[in-house]
């Protein structure tokens, strides 16, 4: 899987909302000096502070936090995403040079939602065209080209992985397609079959072989079309029905646990990929498996297709080679994990990710919260 | 999706069946004299002669079939799979010429389950180390190549589509794992990336770049792995819950109608993928879908994902690229078509498709079948 690193003010936000949790009031008024704005972020479980302080019963750390001016509404914002920035838009005018250049790779991405159908009153001179989105590649100058742009509070993703997570979902999903489609142009410039070069076609979503001879060009072949590489991540848990098995890599950070996860390899079905992943990582036998929800994750087209799992045996034996360490949870720390009590057992996953919504659910299945 | 013509062999099953099913006696009576085995065989629904036609109340015909000695425990055999044959297993010394040519690609299967575990009893040099089985591709002459086998009843499959139909579950699980890996190194012997020649490597689950400069040689990259790629296929139930959508292809037997399915596209998840394809083909709009089951399909290596989804618009308009026709079928229709009513709307998918399963999975739902 990917990695997650926390970014410094990622640190900062996380740093002052285990401080509410924890009822911590002087660290909470330390840092809110240093940084005002730090009062409603909300962190990797979707939660503010003054929802920390609130659920875990610290009175003194929401009176603060209330006295400094938390915007009490946020309660209602729980399953909102923060977008720190949105994706740069530029208009044809602003890049027709980009799209002279031989390597430039163009890719149709759909038209835009008419959110508001002009009504029947409206001539149909003054009805505009629905705007038709395009993604390109380009290696010109992230600064340089941010210049063009005429929309305020625009940037590129820098680090794809984690900032991808800061997205709207409807942004991140614009996102997963064109770094997915643009990604498989990079990759796969040359025919799998014969070697020859190929070119693009269809808007994007095929690329031909330039040699008249190949087989590729006879027939449809998987290798003229983008590959969507399907990922099985799933919670397993104990037979007791109480505990559930997380494990972590190396490059998570400190502290972090999260659900089991591999490709689907050819001829196996969803079910048996589960199955045969939990056993190969931890050693546990896997029974009953259902599927829950998936999320398309564009490092560089995965699939994440997001299942329970019923454990049929319990002792853990890790392959070291895959992940670090495997642990059995109780629901009960899982819990505090979320809502950050007293001693988190481990750190969640942020939110945005599939693996976050599995272990949210399952602890939403029999509880009230 | 994939045609499946029907052999003079599998054509001559259903017409019996057919016969059996509208009460024809008198050509129940001439196809039996003709082949008496038609009796016991079953057909795309999994039933036999005598239970279609005593569940359609032909008991004239029952009789027929009862008195020329139908083997009435097949009554109890509804989800088995006929074997028609087996595949071929060759032994090391059989086959080892065929490893030595460079051509060759041999890939690890696995390692064949110990259903009885030797007893301690058992010393140690008595016990034999399980099989552990590997598939290679051939050009060789499959007749020649039979005379190898040292076991009866075996074949090759020779039409790939239709024979995976006739294997029992685990042979076909074989099949789709071997002629997927197999397919992927016959198109994929060139680096995408870089247009260079690959290696097998990893029991031939990888292929590496010969070119020590290519950039796939840095880190993972799917460029070096076999692809699978995920198909949505879905039963499309109508607002009032009693119709189902399905769609033909030029391609298909006359009069079968099937679930529509489509490939998953970069960036979309299985709803999305569901709900775009049904509204491209059919123009039917969907809301809530619902996953119920998967199965691979090594053509040549599709991953085929069934759900249930629901139409929030009835009016159909077919995208001609993609299908001839497709319909709402009343419920009372599709039984009547399964279990071959007086007047079958139309020719059921062969009951080891998964669209089979998910029109009988719908069916069963609501109703005492």
């Amino acid at each position: 899987m990917t990695s997650l690193q926390l970014s410094a003010k990622e640190e900062m936000v996380e740093k002052f909302l285990d401080a509410a949790a924890r009822g911590d009031v002087s660290q909470v008024s330390t840092l809110l000096s240093h940084a005002p704005s730090l009062i409603n972020k909300t962190g990797f479980s979707g939660w503010t502070a003054l929802m920390l302080a609130a659920r875990n019963g610290h009175h003194h750390v929401a009176e603060k936090l209330l006295s400094l001016g938390t915007i009490t509404s946020h309660l209602s914002s729980l399953h909102l995403q923060q977008e720190d920035f949105t994706l740069c838009r530029f208009r044809y005018e602003d890049v027709k040079d980009l799209l002279q250049k031989p390597s430039t790779v163009m890719i149709f991405l759909g038209i835009e939602k008419v959110k508001n159908p002009p009504s029947s009153s409206q001539t149909v001179e003054s009805v505009s065209e629905p705007p038709v989105w395009f993604a390109v590649n380009t290696d010109e100058d992230a600064a340089v080209l941010l210049k063009r742009c005429r929309e305020k509070n625009c940037l590129f993703p820098r680090s794809p992985n984690r900032d991808l997570l800061k997205l709207s979902e409807e942004e991140a999903g614009i996102v997963a397609q064109a770094r997915s489609v643009l990604a498989w142009h990079s990759r796969y410039s040359f025919c799998p079959t014969c070697g020859s070069s190929t070119r693009p076609e269809e808007g994007g979503y095929k690329r031909s072989c330039l040699n008249s001879e190949c087989r590729s060009l006879q027939g449809v072949h998987n290798t003229c079309y983008p590959r969507v590489d399907p990922v099985v991540i799933m919670l397993v848990i104990h037979p007791d029905g109480n505990q559930c098995l997380l494990g972590r890599k190396k490059v998570f950070p400190a502290g972090m646990f999260s659900c089991l996860a591999g490709f689907v390899e050819p001829g196996e079905t969803l079910e048996e990929a589960v199955r045969r992943e939990v056993e190969e990582e931890s050693g546990v036998k896997v029974g009953p498996v259902c599927y829950v929800s998936c999320q398309p994750w564009p490092m560089p087209s995965n699939l994440m297709i997001g299942c329970l799992a019923v454990a049929m045996s319990t002792d853990i034996k890790v392959d070291e080679n895959e992940i670090e360490e495997a642990r059995w949870f109780p629901r009960q720390q899982v819990i505090d994990s979320l809502f950050r009590g007293a001693r988190p057992a481990f750190v969640f996953p942020p939110r945005q990710t599939i693996a976050h919504q599995l272990i949210r659910h399952w602890i939403c299945m029999n509880s009230n919260l």
